[in-house]
């Protein structure tokens, strides 16, 4: 048989892995200097955890086990003939695998509210899978990369999350525009024109805004049935232009009547204004067609685009008000931001933004020239590991140009040289790969130079 | 409702996240000192890939994923009126979870042999599942950590396989005892005594000898089928004692005439006596009753005992000669070793091994006395995380108890406290909270005095 790998997965080799874990390694370090924890929970969940969280196009797109043993037990013929495979799936699969990490996330809250230390700060970097149609881009089991704060409705959570994308991407050295928006500034909109009830239409067709353009948006938002009288009353919202204080300023006048409007703009400008006196590299922006996750968020919205490529946003999030009243645990907030991990890859890839020595695999690695030489060198070996020198010996005594094409091929920076001249001396010859150098050398003095 | 997880999986919280990490992240270091690069496949796979590698035992331990979609399409009722379930798997799931890391490393190999470097050294940390009765220590979800070598013949790298064993319990703490057979040994000793289709039954009773002892051992291998002469020649081989050194001797002697069994010893003994010369922490131990993974294994067979908990292997691996066979490649060969992470982690825990500063969390907490103190502490905090010191701030104005029990049950090392007095000091007090210690400094000396 000829082997494959489901589609929509993937395999990850050495130099892959290499450059994924330094994405993943800097985002960990970013969320540990914050005083995040990392918690994991398991990839399988109940299907009573799962299903009905992610609407009904979720629970087709999550991946079901089959139940271990005789699952026909409780099935009969007469069901399987009624053709309905939906109602079939509680009789023969109780447990799915985590569609993301927020469902999880609430349910371990409930599971452990006893042991949390409020305000929780939580990270968690695992993967997801989705039955999703797989293509470019789009895969069926991919990391989420997500940090929450629960139990405060402190904007400084704000803050601290928009400095901790900001230090991600500085670190990753992609240049980055935060767009931010507030869910009760969309709501103040909706509520302004006299159509509170139209809030999921207006948010749909203004996000399309920079796609199809304003008059595009205005002759859908007609279609979605506003009248004239209120799409003029939109239109010079979502026509703000200036400066993000002059369109923070303008937003606040125009929505100045509305309460719930009013308070959304204040905690944009305080999110705004606190972060931009703490100084970030990345641009900070206004746009009040951002509307991610509507039905989920109620305060800030946040998204991410990187500036140097044409991909969709790489790290997004928001305030919610009620992450586990779905598991009977009421009135519990956060905030929270997911980096999406695979686009981030495509983009650091695109821009060839890897440190020089994300690659680098062992430093040294030694000719084997026999027996002999070879236990000489493995003493030496020994040392180096123990001086924190990554290094190898070539395992067999293979022909001198055979070992050389290894070396190149796994991009050592030293190939170390034990035959019987060296042994004599009790010494080694190191190669220096990029100089082609040569320099006979005590493994002390080889240590020092590696070093 | 009230949620729960599927049985025999865990969720893990910051403090364990911390524990295993220590755990996992050494034995990475260790790993990339080796030389061996990292890996990752997906966590679903082809039932094609999967099925029948595990024996007819794994097969049904396999955890499938229900087709996506109408999964009954082409399910007629009678086939379920049949009852057998065995025969509708195929029908409705295609994919199931991987089991282990060694049939996807197989997979991996054969899919990807026209881009490896051989010798290939990988190395791979992932979760299994395994559909088995949960009980004490045994899980439906767990990590496997992996390393192997294939492509290779040498001795070298069992050699090298036994020093990284060595290595990475050093590191730990672990005081371990590394037992070591080969099967070729077995194989000569059941030659030996003219019983060579008697392997398997030789294998599984000596097997016991250390809970059963030599009597009742000689006793079941009547049961076998063995004859007397036959035990009569067995007994004098399971009865070697003496220093590692005599032990092999001994075997040598026994097993002299017989070339199967005597290439297993100069095996053995090459092995051994190249792991002592370059030394080693662990004890090394022959035990020729060893034979984990018998149908696989071919030359050298590795298990790991930790000396001071009572708990089966920590690790153990071998030589094998046709990992990839059964993907249509041939002639690969290899040795490789697995490291039971949650093993590990009990007996880390039993022994209470984890360095002081494993669960360290954030290392100072800001207390947070209103707006314009919280945004003086912001300032400072950006500046002490720019110098790699991870801080804090509690988010809320809340009451100094509150706050402070924070502090203590996150265990930081430091609160920090810019009050009134502070801010016209432009200034911070640091509290110590092992000492009690509280000191007036400037954020740059905060900064010195915290790296």
């Amino acid at each position: 048989m000829k082997p494959s790998i489901p589609k929509g997965t993937r395999d990850f080799g050495p130099a892959e892995m290499c450059r994924r874990n330094y994405i993943f390694n800097t985002i960990k370090q970013v969320f540990n200097l914050f005083g995040f924890s990392q918690i994991e929970t398991p990839a399988l969940e109940t299907l009573g955890t799962l299903m009905g969280k992610y609407g009904e196009e979720g629970d087709k797109l999550l991946f079901k086990i089959l139940n271990s043993g005789d699952f026909l037990k409780d099935m009969s013929p007469e069901r399987v003939a009624e053709g309905d495979y939906r109602k079939i799936i509680p009789t023969i699969s109780e447990k799915g695998l985590r569609y993301d990490l927020t469902v999880p996330f609430a349910r371990y809250v409930v599971m452990h509210r006893d042991e949390l230390q409020m305000p929780f700060k939580r990270f968690q970097i695992q993967p997801v899978w989705r039955a999703d149609r797989p293509q470019k881009g789009r895969y069926r089991e991919f990391y989420q990369c997500d940090a929450d704060v629960v139990g405060s409705d402190s904007l400084l959570n704000e803050v601290e999350l928009l400095q901790m994308i900001d230090e991600v991407f500085r670190r990753l050295g992609v240049r980055i525009a935060i767009k931010l928006n507030n869910r009760k500034v969309l709501a103040g909109i909706a509520e302004l024109i006299g159509a509170p009830d139209k809030i999921i239409d207006i948010t749909v067709a203004i996000d399309k805004i920079d796609k199809i353009g304003l008059d595009n948006v205005c002759a859908e938002l007609a279609e979605r049935g506003l009248t004239q009288e209120q799409i003029d009353m939109l239109r010079p919202i979502l026509n703000i232009s200036g400066t993000l204080d002059e369109r923070l300023e303008a937003l606040e006048n125009l929505l100045g009547e509305n309460a719930t409007g009013a308070l959304g703009v204040k905690e944009l400008k305080f999110v705004v204004e606190t972060t931009l006196a703490l100084g970030l590299d990345a641009t900070l922006d206004l746009d009040v067609s951002l509307a991610r996750g509507l039905n989920y968020y109620t305060g800030t919205i946040i998204e991410v685009k990187a500036l140097d490529v044409a991909i969709g946003s790489i790290s997004g999030g928001g305030r919610y008000d009620n992450l586990t009243g779905v598991f009977g645990m009421g009135g519990l907030s956060g905030v929270g931001i997911s980096f999406g991990a695979d686009r981030i890859y495509d983009v650091l890839n695109a821009l060839n933004l890897y440190p020089a020595d994300t690659a680098a695999g062992v430093t040294v690695m030694f000719v084997n020239f026999g027996e002999r030489e070879a236990l000489a060198s493995l003493a030496m070996i020994k040392k180096m590991r123990a001086a924190g020198i990554s290094a190898e010996i070539y395992p067999d005594a293979a022909k001198m140009k055979k070992q050389m094409a290894r070396a190149n091929a796994l991009g050592v920076s030293y190939v170390a040289i034990v035959g019987e001249a060296e042994l004599e001396q009790n010494a080694l010859t190191l190669k220096n790969m990029s100089t082609g150098e040569q320099t006979l050398v005590s493994i002390d003095e080889a240590i020092d130079m590696l070093k």
